[in-house]
């Protein structure tokens, strides 16, 4: 039985316990989310080592890190550098996108060596050996997609990405309104390509039953790809998004009914005032599923400060309801990230949830504040270093400039909270 | 006559030109917000070889970089690089919250140099004057006070913050209702302790006639500062903040009454979804008058990355209607910002800036976006760097992971543009 079909059974979700645990929520609440799937926990019973989270309603916003090669950089140590900075840095999952070198040999390092839920996208490599086996990624066949699925699932992945609802149908909305910058999801451009060329249907919408059979038997969690989501702010909230969107919402129902646990993934480049509506509408059209969002980026222009827009995008869709958010980071669009920019794509995503867990009512997130503003107050550098988000930056930054007072540098013996104290101190109670 | 009463009376006013031209908007629409004080244009007319910029109601959203040494740190060459970088970075206007040095003589230096906007608050050194003259801040007397803003006026300022809303009655309700951080404002924090000290009423207040009568004679612009804006999430939004939003909005209205231009500073530490209330409260209070953010900051524990934490809020308060920014750097809480702290934050708030700016209908904003996007989707690297907020870093991020392929190194060979277009490239036109 698969996870959800024990909770709806009765019967004892180790899972579910631990989740609570972590997010300080009753077991109740998990299990009646993941009953009704608002709430999902990934979790590959062959993924050795997995500390395993749950994402959705009620729960503390969580944080995908993307790794993985591509053809022209191929450093399986690099990656695993990655990794390791992901998941120091707080990341609560991460997927390998590798399309470089041996992507089976990759992956299998990487799981070994990945406590956080661990996600991939099988096309991706269905796709490339395609092109080595049969000539191109269009002549991949429908065994071969769902050979690539189960071969990930072999391996101990706890998510996919399935980009289901790219479908003769959305394609044609797609081809109808037209659109700035097409296809920029990198599965979905496979399998866009794969629809055209063939002119079949997308086999992963065809044969759903069969990805629900292998998700089934496996137990791993469905992450409904957005393969059409926009690639820019132009081509935000149109016709073929929200015909994809419509599609994941029947599959989602369907999922649900196999016991199969599902989520869905969203855009992409939103300007700022239509990110409310796109998780309204995801949150209605799929039932409450929980929300992937990849950015959203707020505008196209950011290169090389996209984590900023990213978090932006994913502050504002978390507190509207998003439930996950897939960083971004400085090389988005550029080139594949390197250390550093896991580091600042993870901790600027972070942000982003956490200040949306604020107002979303999350458990301890509003009392962290607190805490930190009591450290503030009190000019208690180290317990400010602690409650900090990073420490070790926080730290680093008080002893940039060197102050010669109690306060920082910024104000030094004219500090505000020093001032105000000698007057105001006693008098006004904490609040 | 000031710039307000020249555009009042008909006259010509070069400023609302230039500002028209710059924003790709009409003369009317400037001139009608600057004589109905929903559009300021601070230029005071002894800042030789300022090029103003304008600040309100349809116009872009602006950015402020804060300069200045403190008593720990007092690098003049130092603050004249970092000048120079918030200006190369695109800042719009720079304050100097000098207190440490020779105020006077740094300011001085700071203002030949710069061709944006520059603004001061001249409290501080009123405050550090009587410290040296008399013993303590709280010694102050209100001529020390009204002869800095006159100093600061002579030197060619053109805006400057004066906290005349921290008044015994606002006091009075931060003392009844208690709070976390109490004061964090630092100008506010001397006028804090000087009116308890005291029992004396604030002279920016009390004697707002006679600061009326300088910003006239000089005509510079009223940034009216919010000396109880909230130090943390937890005292945002309470009596004492909008006790003092009331009474500025009051002051507002003497001061267009007075021909004098005017605007409005405001908060804080905000959670997300108090933001928008806060800038329509502005709004409504004080009458349209344009709104000057510091952040807001959506979290109090980003410390080491407030630059993102302050583009999340600042994007969202954009987008609401306020119309200039002031950047909060990744050194914020912990010291006085070095001159990477300076770029970064100028930055990460010209990103929140322009993605409130295309959600604004702000003239361009969006063309911006699509030009990039235009770039991008044809694999132009050049047109991209050209196009995108900061050059030099698309360029350099594009060149991190060498590529061989027309692409980037994230996806290489199979990027999803690349593959697409061989399918639907010339069938789905530009939107």
């Amino acid at each position: 039985m698969t996870l959800i079909e024990r909770a709806r059974t009765g019967l004892a979700v180790p899972e579910v316990e631990q989740v609570a645990r972590t997010e300080g929520v009753s077991t109740e609440t998990v299990l009646n989310g993941l009953i009704n799937g608002t709430i999902v926990i990934p979790a590959n019973p062959l993924h050795v080592g997995l500390v395993p989270v749950g994402v959705g309603k009620g729960l503390r916003t969580k944080v995908n890190a993307n790794l993985g090669t591509s053809s022209d950089s191929c450093d399986v140590q690099g990656e695993l550098r990655k990794l390791r900075i992901a998941i120091d840095c707080g990341a609560d999952a991460v997927m390998d996108l590798s399309t470089g070198g041996d992507i089976s040999a990759i992956r299998r390092e990487l799981i070994a060596a990945c406590s956080v839920t661990f996600g991939t996208v099988p096309v991706y490599q269905a796709g490339i050996d395609a092109i080595e086996r049969r000539g191109a990624i269009v002549n991949m066949t429908a065994d071969d997609m769902f050979a690539a699925v189960e071969a990930h699932a072999r391996d101990g992945v706890d998510f996919m990405t399935i980009h289901c609802g790219v479908t003769q149908e959305s394609i044609e909305q797609l081809r109808t309104q037209g659109r700035l910058t097409n296809v920029v999801s990198r599965g979905g451009a496979f399998l866009t390509g794969w629809i055209l060329h063939n002119e079949r249907e997308n086999p992963f919408f065809e044969q759903y039953d069969r990805l629900l059979d292998l998700a089934r038997t496996y137990d791993f969690a469905l992450s409904l790809g957005d393969g059409l989501r926009p690639g820019c702010i132009a081509d935000a909230s149109d016709r073929a998004q929200f015909q994809e969107l419509i599609l994941l919402g029947g599959l989602v129902q369907r999922a649900r009914d196999a016991g199969v646990q599902v989520f869905v993934e969203g855009p992409g480049h939103v300007p700022m005032d239509q990110i409310v509506a796109n998780v309204q509408m995801q949150k209605t059209l799929c039932q409450g599923a929980p929300f992937y969002v990849l950015g959203p980026l707020v505008t196209d222009i950011g290169a090389g400060y996209d984590h900023i827009t990213g978090a932006i995008g994913g502050a504002i869709a978390a507190a509207a309801g998003a439930d996950f958010l897939c960083y971004v980071t400085p090389s988005e669009h550029l080139s594949l990230p390197d250390e550093n920019d896991v580091r600042d794509g993870v901790i600027a995503s972070r942000i982003a949830a956490h200040a949306a867990d604020i107002v979303k009512g999350v458990p301890g997130a509003f009392e962290w504040d607190r805490k930190m503003s009591r450290a503030r107050k009190a000019l208690d550098w180290n317990a400010q270093a602690e409650y900090a988000l990073v420490p070790e930056m926080a730290r680093r930054g008080h002893l940039k400039t060197p102050t010669s007072d109690e306060a920082c540098s910024m104000c030094g013996k004219y500090c505000a909270m020093a001032v105000v104290d000698r007057y105001l101190g006693t008098v006004a109670a904490e609040s």
